[in-house]
């Protein structure tokens, strides 16, 4: 059997490759992808290039097509079955590992622990996402997803996940809390969702061009959204929380530094902010005294973890939030070229939040 | 000024007797009741008698009447606006106080520094929520309340407070979560609407007698209901979790035992027990080995606290929730004692879940 | 190459049997042990028989003799280093495992996923300690400890690891806190240790039996010991504490479930219990109300994890405990049947706190 | 009776003036002054002036001399105690407050309810330590302190609390941890001191100028210590932990923001940073990628809180370190311009590292 797959052979060079499908041992799988997502990363990717080819791809959803004995003992599945697959492949037994911290695996931390970024001249090839069949690695994280929801709506657990994770269990959000969202790309709405589903107020920021998206969050429950390019946001804030600021700020925005110093003016006394959005450079002009002087805490946070998987799956198969307006695309696997072109806004006339690629049947 | 008050004077007497209206000072306030809510702990006390004459009612809403210089800056309000009144008078730098437990107050340990429970013939006498007006003592904890919400919602701030306490910021419920909640009371069913609102799966128990309470446990958005005269619910949690069992257990039944021991059993290991409910005699058959085996955490839950006030106002402000398909009544304060009996479900062809009493204008 | 191990083939059954050495594979290991430490469970066990032949041992430390290249990275050793082993074998991959909480795994639930607990009919065949060799599966965890340490000392770090899960990092014990610890067997007294390594004041009980560990416990830094036969323990600590009770209670006592009752009665408002004794039987009487009207926090302990490893092993390298006081026999494996017999208490003349075999050079 | 008292009235002018004692009511004291530390921030208001006058001196150690009957009853004191008394005056019920972040009370968010802050014209003007006498507010947070402890010992609580706040309880510092102490001024001293008595391995840091302060965090139980403009500490760091790290980094180094960006670097993955040296600057060039990589918490420390208080009095108690070297001044209340000059290094031949007044007799 034969698997069509996208390869990254450099900057801007996306090929679309056959592969000859691995015979799977007692401890692996092997997934039938129905939607690869697409992050941001892979833009940025797409745009630099890799240091040798890859099948990107770390965010598959598919349904199971063979699993080895011990493989469908540990991961609870079984042929046919829906799952959503985490990213990384954690080693299971360094430090952070034994510690629950699998997403700051040693192994991984190179990032060729990982789906999309391994080469494929490592056997057995099939280590992606964007492709038809992906291998499954006896380190894999799998959930169980619902077989009634559609594919476009499942693929979305990723950055529902992040979501989970930075807006409410690292932060610790509570009912009632006000939660400041800095960035409203789909990891930013995917953190109002969660904000709203912790039971917390939502303020969300943006710029003239997130229009749209910055209505979505309204749409996702934000209570007030604001473009920064026309208002202040720490003004905002003020006024909307007479004086007593932000109880959690996340920070999602990417590039840009000011949001990083803002959120410091944002936090209330005791407040917990929460960094997730990469920067160019950089920050100046941090303010350590601020800092101590109103005993904020901040917690860097990188990717998602288990619990929050978990809980994002649950938020989509409750069908309580619209998503299917935060997907924008799905685009067949041949044109993946175009897809990520769309999120990297390079593509006029289209409009990309959330988009997934789809093999041809 | 003269304001009416409800005095219990022995076991089942309630006195409607007039008082003298105290002058305020500079750190003092004068409430105007509009609704005082009647807890299970005072039908309890109905029937028991107190060691002393007292007003009774700790969960007051009313409006401010008079305040002092001191005191409006120290609680942020003005004559007019409409506030929620905590129960406990903390003295505010004893040990678990300055610890941020002042539900623990060592001064209040013989619950006597909580409003309902200080002598009337203690200056200045109106020291109970049953009554037209209250006193505002210093060591008094407000929190402002939407003037435009029905008096009848704002006054279950103090069931929810316990809700949002015991289901949600205890326990550390998070998303996707699966709580059971042992008990469907008004408190039973605020722990549902907490953990609802904290994006938690909910399944409540109660008995035959219950089937209105766990018909609004399912409006509120329980997933499931369980009758445990008619199922076992370690049964149904098993099923319903493939195995896992509960994340986070509630305990929130009076009187019997075997809810505790259900408790362990229904926990999932690492799972947290929240034990809220006061027990007629002490618990036999207390599997301690369980608890090691499956590293449960049990915590025991008195009171509300600050942060949890908060919330439960902020929910009940959403109007998320039918709330008002749980006030069953608003009696005058002239009929106190038909509202507590109807509580202690002694009047026949009344149903009480939560209940409250009105001044007469 | 031979190994000669002790195989357990029935109650109170030790044999002395040969086995070939296995080949070792890149993520394997071979351990030439030095010390394997004799466990309270391995006494319960040399009682009551195990399902299958074993080869007891689940403490060891030893010297690398062999290291595959993949296990000498993930491990961070080379041949000739000195480690301590990890009783468990996690799957790495679980619910708990991705948690952190790798002592619940769940593929070691059934207790058959660690070392010592194996049928040595399933190759490699050396799943235990006590023995000459000991193979090191993929899924071990490892930690290096100094090779100028005398081995006898190096030996207690599994005792020592349960002491700073149990007694510090589980309830949070912080400096100048009152800890009791309940019972002075090798765990509590490795909780002694721990508990003054925090920096907390401690009070230890035993009976009029453990004079001599109570002894030992005043050498390691216990301020006061209660030999409950002769003294209510309740009331030396609430004397000691002027009515304040313990901030944190250790109940590692086995069998008896008084301790447990005790325990309600020892802690503060507030306060933390940890239970990590196995009972005999369930417990009658157990105070819920108390629990709740304090608010403590009782929490089921399980093993160790591999922080309190790590720390236990930095506290055994400072030498600032006489701990050789508390490791009573290094007995030759030859003689492993007696040295289970000191431990339980069968041998007349001879007193064993903590013992371990040691292979015939 | 009249309390000679020194009275800051501008910019390095210190009077000593005479002030009638104060009546005592049923919730007030009076406190005879041992001891009276001396702060940093005294120099620093000493040079700067401050708005109004006002008797400095915030870390009072003395003698009961009277106290009011509800007083005695709250503070657990009576006439001849010795005790400690805290730094903040705080209301007691504002947000802050009743989360137990009294350190962060609202009132006190101007620094004017706090001892050696406030104004002698409001009466009962004796608001500071550096006096005969000092006035005790119902407000007042008091440790019972042992009566045989030298003076110039138990004056050292306020830089102990900080230092068991800022390196042990905040970042939750546990047995066997690496903690790198940035700064060997009296705080960054008793840094060491608790993470030490928390069983963490240390290492600190410190200037050329520094090298008697490095030489007693030797002896107080440091590592290593590191004179930053001879050596790397990020590279004695890695070399120390074998590139993992430390577990935790205390920043209280005061002016200079080049620490704030080590720390960065020395954290491990997974770290935690403490905040708690107050810059003259904005940091430039805060690496938020990093933050975010290696999911590190920044943690914002203003202050100190009752249990660290408490923790800090038992450790000087303990007299298990030689606090006296690090006392190197008792002056007389008539010098204590002097004092606080040379505590600012402007007396030649004289190094001050912890110093305090005396009353007179």
């Amino acid at each position: 059997m034969k698997s069509s797959a996208i390869v990254q052979t450099g900057a801007r060079k996306y090929e679309q490759q056959e592969f000859e499908v691995p015979e799977i041992g007692p401890e692996q799988g092997l997934l039938r992808i129905e939607q690869s997502g697409i992050c941001g990363s892979d833009w940025s990717q797409y745009k630099q290039g890799f240091p040798f080819p890859v099948i990107p791809g770390h965010e598959p959803v598919g349904i199971i097509e063979q699993v080895g004995e011990i493989a469908a003992q540990r991961w609870g599945v079984g042929v046919g079955d829906r799952v959503a697959v985490e990213t990384m492949l954690p080693c299971g037994f360094c430090r952070p590992c034994v510690r629950g911290k699998y997403n700051l695996c040693r192994a991984s931390g190179s990032m060729i622990h990982a789906y999309g970024y391994r080469n494929v001249s490592e056997t057995p090839t099939l280590w992606g996402g964007h492709s038809q069949f992906m291998y499954l690695d006896p380190h894999s994280l799998l959930h169980k997803v619902d077989p009634d929801l559609p594919s476009e709506l499942a693929v979305m657990f990723n950055p529902l996940g992040a979501g989970v994770r930075w807006a409410q269990s690292l932060p610790g959000t509570g009912i009632g809390e006000t939660v400041v969202v800095l960035g409203c790309g789909q990891r930013g709405l995917a953190c109002v969702i969660a904000a709203r589903e912790a039971g917390a107020r939502v303020i969300v920021t943006g710029l003239g061009v997130d229009e749209r998206k910055l209505e979505l969050a309204s749409t996702f429950g934000a209570e007030r959204t604001v473009n920064v390019e026309k208002e202040d946001v720490v003004d905002v804030v003020r006024e909307m929380t007479d004086g007593a600021m932000a109880d959690v700020v996340v920070e999602v925005t990417s590039g840009a530094t000011q949001p990083v110093i803002d959120a410091i003016e944002l936090a209330a006394q005791g407040g917990r902010i929460v960094l997730a959005g990469m920067k160019y450079n950089k920050v100046d002009g941090f303010d350590a005294n601020r800092v101590l002087m109103k005993e904020i805490t901040i917690i860097g946070a990188l990717a998602v973890d288990f619990p929050a998987y978990e809980a994002a799956i649950r938020i989509i198969e409750s069908r309580k939030y619209p998503l299917e307006l935060m997907h924008t695309h799905s685009i067949s696997l041949s044109d993946a070229d175009r897809a990520v072109r769309i999120l990297g806004n390079e593509v006029e006339g289209e409009y990309g939040i959330h988009l997934s690629l789809v093999p041809d049947a």
